[in-house]
């Protein structure tokens, strides 16, 4: 394979399973999927779409864990291996800078991530529609909430790990007020994390697969080569949307500029926990936990907006099928 | 527990299962769902939506049976335990008081109650239009046909099992000549059972698993705290309409006022057999059978409009939760 | 012509303008059209669909007069000629029997009619969606408002000028709670104008100008040959409705059985005040003011949504036109 | 049973198993469905809607194999006993006769047949909005392509086994450019399978299974009372399209006169196969063996715009219960 | 100006006015526009979108006529002048060569050609949804018609007045079953006018005034830079479709190449009679003279689907405009 | 009259006309409307939502002038007067700033304003779907693009006049990507122009003339009584939107808190040259001259898409009716 180098820490505990035996796939599941099941908390209807990072001697996550009023939520959770999650059963109560710019009724879709200094959380806002929340903490305990990135409607917000041009970078997607039916990745930048413009179009819904709409998934993987990113792209059937994902490369410096990009999907649905749920026929990832040494990746990703589920794959040869 | 009166006859020998240890369920399934296969009558594509009450010694029912045209159709059914069930191959062949304001040709998701001297069934009745029907028999062989109760459009009508201030009282849902994106539950008198007014408002669809649409379930069980009332409600996802349910009470001598509502839903689509199916991600509750001195009940409800499910719950967890 | 006989009082002194030399028009426009403009009354932004009666020594009429909220209201009106009419500047104020089954806040399409021995008024009534309001009133001062007739959504509700078969007898037309894109007129029963009854379907919408929907229009005048109802139907063209209007003849002791029937309509927009305004493209009678001896009628008759014209026909031509 | 000729040739090594001990179905499925997985390629992300034929000393067929692109591309395979199939990896490459009247980018669906002289394969052909795509080969190795038989937009096109009146024909689906919500069945012909006309409607969709749209299935198989044609029906849930097959009788010299059709379907979605993939609840006939001396039928359809199921008949069973 | 040849007939009585002083447009209107109102026939609700030709010592045509009951029909019309126009009150009865494959009903926007010995007539005709209606006649007194030439759906079917490459060829637009969205322009063949083939794609809708979807118009004029098209334009305004025209110039031999096309409109919707009517902001050309000689032409378009516009242009004008 | 206190500066020269005798209007239109018409430029279909400031001896403007392409394009324009105006045939030249940031294709729409130290342009851009397109001139002549304000989709951007709270102010509109059928007022700052962030509700969308979507219109005038900001608002009427407006008053520190709003439309479509054009009924104010010391306010809004019309009105009265 090519020779990449990423640029992240080892982190040689992430959950991880070899390719099975006679497997042709790039991206492959964790045969004791779904990790996290729909009854993750006491009240919970489903447990999906939900960011996990290295934490202390484990793990931590954000969850999005839907209660049974169907409301959205979003919940912490700890987990020494990866795959074992205990989750908290109150959902996160962030306290806001300013109340009027940002505040937290219902949330969905969170991704974390580590930048600078602290953990920041982004994920899809709901007051007066869904836009792009965001939050740090320290600790996984104490949540502070800033102002929203932008007026609504915006959905699948994902800051970069670091800097670049001297600014915080964020891919979103901008989308209408509904189950929107178009949809294509953005980029912007932000001084202080307060205020964004520069906005640049990345990429475009284009077809098979990915024809609907797409969007942004887990924090971009930095590596010789761009950017690594994973996006989910939708095709329209004529029973609804059907939610896979692939991957792209993007510049270092400039991410809004697309070096390569999956023609091929890279896992779709197939798997009756993936086609049969709350929402039939979806897998979302909003994490990916890579190990740079040996360029192992854990993606963690939605199924069905019911249940959780683990995949796995190696960067060079994920990058190895865009170049 | 809270002490609750139920002003309704003992059924001690409705089906009944305890619930699970471990659950923290208010409504848990039966262990042998579904109770009613897709096969029970020689021609019948899926059984589902339907209604029993306790009948001589044992239970009977009016059941909605699709036949393999798609044609929707009432059959009679028969039981001894409320598990076991024999329909009757021919659909019901009501007889018209006036034919040119209500004959069958075809009708769905009945409802049964005894009401003063006999059994009456009221379902939605396809005329120029979904429309609430009326119907009544003595002994579940002959069925006799009232005049349909409203212009179309019109679905979910459930009579009040005895007069209210006087008159005959129903619930019901306006809806229009398609797959009805909205929905809220009104109330309605007649002295006659053949003319219809007085109608009032009486909840609206709201947020989470009721925010498309709610409509009445099973008959309502009158409790010292109010009418009991299952009712369901749809959520719609990007891949269509999710069918949960809930409960309310409402006052005993103003229905109209609702005293108090599931924030949270009771039961929703889980298992493989409410999630696929002709209709996938549909639990829609039609009858529910009260034991008034244990206040134990049974409710049957239609999964993925395929098939038939049981499940159980005490009336007094259930109006507990609610206050 | 042949010979008819009218039901109906002598009103001599209703407007009347002979045919235009030259015009083939079974049904033509008053040359002073539009009767009512926009500013009938200090706030209003247009009055049409109205309705007007012979009232003492002149007219009265119930008109719909959307104010600068564009909020749909109903004023009282007094004319001496039922040509030049003054509005009175505050809207009716109805005093509700049962408030929570029908109260006022806005409503519109509003007709009149002498019924034994008050003046009623039946309109389309927006509670929790629009159905039908009724109300009387003795002076055209006072006004009483009954329950609504059905729960929504319901409109064009058009009361029979006198009981048929022992009851109260009405038209109306089942709508959804949108700009209806479908739509037949019922007829129903009352003992009592306020429990309503035995529905049955009258006519259905066909093709052409009557191809998406129809609804009753003014009162329908008792001849010997049967009720003469003149009627709106809409076509969809690429650019929105076009209203326009024709007759039916139906069956004097059952009338949801039709005699005939326009093939052709009678009226359709073509003047500018018909073509242009809030909605373009409407004619939308409301009223017909009939002299029985002389078989002329008067039909008063909404114009773009925003004015009131007037136009003439001779009962026994229409008749002979459908028969 | 009745005594009918079937006007094709033995067959008697297609794939058989007798109906199973206590059915009522006239058409079973095979005990080892799905015949065709997802992987059938390397690159497959679904097989199904796919046609095969006697060829050689065995079966061959064309096959439509989305890739995981998502692009639907057709692919030779072969078979020994019409169950164990292997399918070439890479996809058909047809020849054009004229390039800008008719190439191939994407196709599915395809029917194929002996007609004359060579295998003719006709599917969906998506250039500038799907039509009717036509090609031949001799061999199942160099396949031409002829031009489309019609401008966009029309799906399901299937040719009649031999010349009609002199004249090649085929039935046909006009659609719309999307998943379209209406459909009908037409009848043409072509001197020389170049140019078309004689456009004739042969039947419509109607209501129950087949309410919102029909198309043609496999090659009609010709028989002493009219041409036997599997097709399929949808009907519109509030959750999408359910796809139904049945047959009708056509015809021998006039296909567009239908003698007789299917009022219930003969096979619908019910095995989790059929209800669960990347388009739910739905079962699809594209091509039909029948062994003419027992009448006995092998169809092939696909299961959830995902895997290919096979299904058995009796012609005499099927035509009797048309009759 | 530039010098090019018109391929057609010298026609110096078509009507002509010179461009207005100071007028800048390349087309410009009749002053005494409309030049055919509503009533041109007892029955008529409008006239418009119709085709007149050089006939004896005048013109003739086929006109669009909507009755009062809105059903469309064709009549014939004749004028000494091609400003004066005298139409048939009864509309065309054709005589159909195979009424199974195609019979009027109801068709609309026809287009006239004289082609090699005869009249031939091509409109939308309306059996099964629209299609192109193809008919002849010798003497605009009796006419033949033709089978449909294709399946379901497709509107403005445009003849070219000589065969090209040996075949009849025809510009057309397919479309769906309402008012459709989208369409582009399509060119097939036929040896016999009875069976088409060899569909290629012409040219798209692209942006601005004919961003939603174009339509041939006039049959085209072969001159020596191509074939000088007219055709429509559809721009999608939050109030609706807005028709305007352009031109294009087609290559002679093989017409489904564009050799030029117009970027601005050559005109719009603007006068009161064009913006105003049963569909408001319609122009829409449907017949063109030339006098080959002077290049002088006179269009005839209809305005508002409600009365029929004449305005005039020069070809070289128009040419040199496109190129 | 109230006293109240405007903070801008004197203007005597505005276009005045008082109110008409007998008129109670609180907004009244000019006589001589429209002001400007469609031929404004060499090019131009339409002239209209166009913005004008007082600019050295007289006035100037940045005017939406869609070309004869319907290509939305921006104009200068100079006038002595402000009522006869002269625009500048060649659209305006933007030089970007970031190119792909913000550069300028096509655009909407636009207001002026004076802000510091020059004139800042503000309108809709549409680069992958419309969002707010900023830019500044000292001159007239030479214009440079700053980056667009927001990710898609965003319309009615509407800068303050001077800093609040130390940053930039905006209001605007987050739409989708179509004729959006829903909208709400937001406001945000920025330190540079260049970052925005601090998003916060203002205002909705309610019921009547409002009750589809509002937009913020002129520049706010700052008075004594809080901001004075004339918006427009939408009615979905069953043929399509009505574009009145009406004002409200922002808090004047901190502007996303809302004082009073209009609940009668100041000015709806009633002329002809509003109703009838481009898009009928639409009348949408982009620019408001405002004279401090008397208080007379020049209106400048675009009407039916497709010319320009002035209007008057005092502030006092207008805050009057408000409070």
């Amino acid at each position: 394979m090519m020779s990449i180098e990423i640029f992240a820490p080892a982190l040689p505990s992430i959950p991880w399973q070899e390719r099975p035996a006679g497997s042709r796939e790039t991206v492959w599941r964790y045969s004791g999927n779904p990790v996290i099941g729909r009854d993750a908390t006491p009240t919970s209807n489903s447990v999906f779409n939900s960011a996990v990072v290295p934490f202390r001697d484990g793990f931590a996550g954000v969850f999005r864990a839907d209660d049974r009023r169907r409301y959205m939520q979003l919940h912490t959770g700890f987990s020494k291996d990866g795959i074992d999650w205990e989750l908290t059963p109150e959902p996160i109560r962030f306290l806001p800078e300013c109340p009027s710019a940002g505040s937290f009724t219902q949330g969905y879709d969170p991704r974390v991530l580590w930048l600078e200094d602290r953990w920041y959380v982004i994920w899809c806002n709901c007051v007066n529609g869904p836009t792009i929340g965001l939050g740090y903490t320290f600790d996984f305990k104490e949540f502070h909430q800033l102002p929203n990135a932008f007026p609504p409607f915006n959905r699948n917000g994902v800051l970069f790990p670091r800097k670049i041009g001297g600014k915080y970078a964020m891919l979103n997607r901008p989308s209408d007020n509904g189950h929107t039916p178009f949809g294509d990745i953005f980029y912007c930048e932000s001084p202080d994390l307060r205020h964004w413009g520069y906005h640049r179009h990345v990429m475009s819904a284009t077809d098979g697969w990915q024809a609907t709409k797409i969007g942004a998934g887990p924090i971009p993987i930095e590596t010789s080569e761009g950017w690594l990113l994973f996006y989910h792209g939708v095709l329209t059937s004529c029973n609804g949307f059907v939610y896979s994902f692939g991957a792209a490369l993007l510049d270092r410096e400039e991410p809004w500029k697309v070096l390569a990009r999956s023609k091929e999907y890279l896992l779709a649905p197939r798997e009756l926990y993936e086609c049969v749920g709350d929402v039939p026929n979806v897998t979302f990832p909003c994490a990916a936990l890579c190990d740079a040494p040996t360029g192992r990746i854990a993606l963690y990703y939605g199924c069905a907006d019911s249940v959780t589920g683990l995949a796995f794959c190696r960067a060079d040869e994920v990058i190895a099928r865009l170049l």
